[in-house]
């Protein structure tokens, strides 16, 4: 049997390319303790350990199963969705809120849809009650089964069809009957229809409804109403509440989004969270003296979100580069038919590996910004009015709530152009569900719009930039992250002092010309503002001139900030972990800049060519970062189950798990329309006999001696 | 009723903001004439009127049913697709080819899932007995109906779950049997899988297979076989093929992806296609003397995706200009409350003019290549060899052949960004599956891997920009397009000689600029790659290493043809078109130049002052173009059911077709899982009487004079 020669040369082959055997010898490269980095990336071997008993205790819960979600329609989804509920109020009730909150983060990484249907009660509805209502009425709502899920299920009507970003600019009215001690809560057009409230359409009984306060004819702009929407034994909508499903999303279609319109419903006047506002029996306001400092809650959700950037990245990182480790292609002259791995091209490490540095760099930011929070807001609360600390910390909090604001801004942005990367890098199996990736663009693209569109936020850490840069000009000492803009006279003009190249292989190098290129551009931002102020235009108008230089005040800002925080962790780390961790950081450093060039050379930091220099070291970096890419990838320490793509498996043997994922994920059953449709159309002639149809052995061929 | 007072304030002010009436004041802004810009961007009146035709059939035809496509499951959509077919043969007995071909563009802008599902029969499968069968195997598989679609359909089986790129590499073998005078198709491992084959888990019952003809034990490479599937008659599989449904993918889902192992299957060897290699029916094997010359077919696939991109852009920019037309966000403090357009917020012309300007780019490019590569192909076919003229049509050939694989990847790239950056503008709209930009996405972003993976396409480009930079070292003239590579000693070095920073406002001195930096890095990658050389490496090895310096030549080359096709075609137009064009052709020009203002500052063709100039007018020509933006977009042309999207209708009324679609796509029904779900959970706690769950008027406020 002569074909049979081939079939065997082909398995010596497959054994050659082994995808199992290349990542085993990937692993074998690792010059770190894997482990002790991964401890450091965690917090800690502790929270090493708890997630890891995360994992598994929803790997082992049939109602987190998660290889069969890509098949399922948006209904099933949703179900699967409420049915987890169960197991997350099981853990909720039996272990600490710290623990918990660590739990959250791990399924958040998993299964985003599911973490925001179950957030939107927790974090969200159960969040606006704690910000706005009095001890009295969060006790009140508690008591009905706020916390529990007892009798009430809440979500968070706060944005309309016409409304996003502008809340002052809600049309939804609350309107005192003082007759009747109640509150009308009233949808006066079709623009004021509240939408986007995720689980009004299947989930809530009770919403958190923002809307414009009118008492005897004045209006007092947004407030917080707790609303009754369904009758919680029957779900069955209440008097004057309209309902309906806004459906197909482009991702996370577990969370059930559905708009709301009011007519003329009544609460009581009890129902109107009042820690801030209050309206008496008679039908006085009261106003707060001062507005409420809301930074610590904003604050937490745009940390949050970047150490969710940071997480995201980590998940698509270990898809492409485990791929790209056991993935083969195109031959060399030398290598007697074996396939090039995927991670030896030096263009594929050019497309991963400043990606994977990118990513420690947001875990870090993350790590340090969490940190910060914590004590600032401790100290926030041990600290009375006049203290000298008090001052230093609001200080600090007012600039970490900017940077915040850009770092939430480009993190998310960051992360989405990671997935969508690493979802290239995979070539044609990147386009399938099964493979991961683009389910996870799907799911994460809504971070780039909600909790503050991004492009807002980067206007307001620009807006901040501006004023802190103008403070500075006054003679004001900012906060540590700003700090630089007190130095401003040595920062412009400064170009970088190297006697050697090589000496550009150094943070501290790094660190100064992201300071100096910060300097130039907040400076030309402020600049332009106070050209704008001079020309007549007012301050919101001069700002709004200003936007691009704002945004690019904040771009820059932004990344300087998050190299500073990388330099920072590697500093505090010793040993081979260190070592490793510095040439990662030295990486992010030398492409960042690269990618920022312009603004390096326009403000003639580097010169043309201590910048070509910079970019063949990047290309030195990409390759000495993946020699240690698979140890790196497996410090996230991402079991199986959370990575969840045949593309990304531990053990590398893709080709095998990817198959059998594509199989189970669809079985073979019967033609589904061959008689309805196919049948008809192709046999459309059926005049003509069978015979036609028997094949022909020469196929045409016999007369191909004619042929040119 | 106090609470009214408050509804005719709100009426007052719909009034003012109302969408259509903000859209009327943006049409009323043209100072062109639109319908002769259509004329321009369709290729003449006539193309224009086709087009309108073709939507229209399509818009009345209920098979092309477009607004529920979003809530449709995968077998739902899989079977409408396959529906459509009738609809588009029916168009194709009874048109000229010539005709098909522009109403497949617009198809393909419509509903790229059917587009692709048609186009592997009639573009793949006979593509490939075109390019590979001899004009008596042509005649035979017309005959068997090929053409006509009776009694067969067919499918491409090239790509394997191992291999994509790397045609040569395919490991199914085709393994001639001299007894039987067949041969025998065989996968012999897991990964030889035929893999993403379209077409074949549904509808193929022959597929045109690539695999390794081997002949008495010798091989020969990768040939083309038709391989029969399925018995048309019952669709059931043949003996020795098993096909498996791939299942799920990010978009495109109406094309049924299959895979396809053949075990030891056995064909007439007429089956192998013998346009090339013969095999006889003695097993003499004759290899063509020649390497055929393929340029043409790529380039052809090539020129239809930057025309994709362009059209796709069209569609996604015609969604978010005019919703930014009506959209409002912020009022200030002049306004009166009526906030301001989204359109007029600098930052967000900033976000969407210059990709406006880059789809214009992409358009006049697309035409241009078209124009070329027709008239290419017809000097090609007339001019007999050793002609003068066939000797410069080749090199012009190959030239425009690299040029537009760099062009397929940066075009459909700047299409993807182009898209996302849409979605991300329209806010949380952006995330609606039923505002489009979601599904455009994810049906588009195939295009950045297949027909050529984009990052290997780039590579491409600049290995041959690397080898005519070498070729003109040597003396040789090149083609028009890379011709700047002969005239090196006059750009290297050379700066931008304005006397006034005015001047730079000017095709001509842009055009240079991206001659003098394209030349530098051009000549900077081949220098790299001599050194290479000199070290040692084969060529092989060298291209490899300059991978980054390929990829970076290759997208300022892209990036300086864009904009040099587009003023090449403002050059020719006159009169007000001829004035708008130049404003956006110039907004194309300085945000290129910006978003790789590292190169320019690197080569010191511009000044830091210069650049900080051109920066600044960037904001002057975003604001230019943004006051014809509806204007431009209109003179896309398409209709609303073209566009497929509520916040893109030509009317403006935004919100009440957004609110309609949502409501239409989501009937209200039956709570789908109240009982079994949420009931249990909510009221697990059921042992306590139902008066808890009654209102409680006071709403636990009557203590809150305690709280602070």
């Amino acid at each position: 049997m002569p074909y049979q020669q081939p079939l065997s040369e082909k398995q010596k082959y497959a054994q050659a390319v082994c995808p199992v055997r290349s990542m085993k010898e990937e692993r074998a490269r690792a010059n770190f303790n894997i482990r002790e980095l991964t401890y450091l990336l965690d917090g800690g071997e502790q929270n090493t350990l708890l997630k890891e008993k995360f994992m598994l205790d929803m790997e082992r819960d049939p109602l987190f199963k998660m290889d069969d979600i890509h098949d399922l329609t948006k209904p099933e989804i949703r179900e699967r969705t409420m049915e987890k509920f169960r197991s997350l109020i099981h853990y909720l009730q039996n272990e600490s809120i710290e623990v918990f909150k660590k739990r959250m983060e791990v399924v958040s990484m998993l299964d985003p849809g599911f973490w925001t249907r179950f957030g939107v009660h927790y974090g969200l509805f159960v969040g606006a009650l704690q910000s706005n209502a009095t001890a009295g009425q969060f006790g009140y709502w508690l008591e009905k089964g706020a916390l529990s899920l007892t009798g009430m299920v809440g979500c968070f009507a706060m944005t309309e069809i016409g409304h996003g970003s502008n809340v002052p600019g809600l049309e939804t009215t609350a309107t005192f009957d003082e007759a009747a001690d109640q509150f009308i809560i009233h949808t006066p057009t079709l623009t004021a229809t509240k939408w986007w409230i995720g689980g009004a359409a299947h989930s809530a009984t009770h919403a958190s409804v923002f809307a414009q306060l009118i008492v005897k004819g004045k209006r007092y702009g947004t407030k917080c109403f707790v609303v009754p929407l369904r009758d919680p034994k029957t779900y069955t909508l209440l008097p004057g509440v309209n309902i309906g499903d806004i459906g197909k999303k482009m991702g996370r279609d577990g969370i059930d989004n559905g708009y709301i319109q009011f007519t003329n419903v009544r609460i009581p006047r009890g129902y109107m969270l009042q820690k801030h506002t209050k309206v008496s029996r008679t039908g006085d306001v009261q106003e707060p003296k001062l507005q409420q400092l809301t930074y610590g809650a904003l604050l937490q959700g745009r940390v949050a979100m970047v150490v969710d950037s940071g997480n995201t990245s980590k998940k698509a990182l270990t898809i492409a580069i485990r791929y790209a480790a056991v993935r083969r292609q195109f031959a060399n002259s030398k290598s007697g038919g074996v396939e090039t791995k995927l991670l030896d091209y030096p263009i594929h490490q050019r497309r991963l590996m400043p990606l994977l540095a990118q990513s420690y760099a947001m875990l870090f930011t993350g790590i340090e910004m969490s940190d910060m929070y914590n004590s600032m807001m401790s100290r926030l609360e041990s600290a009375s009015e006049g203290d000298k600390d008090l001052n230093e910390v609001i200080e600090a909090l007012k600039e970490t709530h900017s940077t915040s604001a850009g770092l939430k801004a480009f993190c998310t942005w960051n992360c989405l152009n990671t997935i969508e990367q690493c979802r290239q890098s995979c070539g044609g199996h990147g386009y399938s569900a099964y493979t991961g990736l683009a389910g996870m663009y799907q799911d994460f693209a809504v971070q780039c719009t909600w909790e503050g569109d991004n492009t807002i936020l980067t206007l307001q850490a620009g807006r901040y930039l501006i004023s802190s840069y103008r403070e500075a000009a006054k003679g004001k000492k900012l906060a540590p992250g700003v700090g630089y803009l007190n130095n401003l006279s040595e920062l412009i003009g400064k170009k970088c002092a190297v006697s050697s190249l090589e000496q550009i292989l150094d943070p501290a190098v790094i660190i100064e010309g992201w300071q100096v290129v910060c300097a130039n551009v907040v400076k030309n931002a402020g600049v332009e503002f106070e050209a704008c102020l001079a020309s007549g235009l007012d301050i919101d108008d001069a700002y709004e001139q200003c936007s691009q230089s704002r945004l690019y005040a904040a771009r820059l800002h932004s990344y300087g900030y998050l190299f500073n925080r990388f330099a920072d962790a590697v500093k505090k780390t010793q040993g081979e972990v260190g070592r490793v961790l510095l040439d990662v950081c030295l990486l992010y450093g030398l492409y960042t800049i690269e990618e920022n060039a312009g603004a390096f050379l326009q403000y003639q930091y580097f010169t043309p060519d201590q910048m070509e220099y910079i970019r063949s070291q990047t290309n030195v970096y990409c390759k000495r970062v993946r020699d240690q890419a698979i140890p790196l990838v497996d410090a996230f320490n991402l079991t199986d189950y959370m990575v969840n793509s045949p593309l990304g498996v531990r053990d590398g043997n893709v080709y095998e798990k990817y198959f059998n994922q594509v199989q189970r994920s669809n079985p073979q059953g019967e033609h589904p329309y061959f008689d309805r449709l196919i049948k008809p159309l192709i046999h459309r002639n059926a005049g003509q006999d069978d015979d036609e149809e028997v094949d022909d052995e020469a196929g045409g061929l016999e007369d191909e001696d004619d042929d040119e």
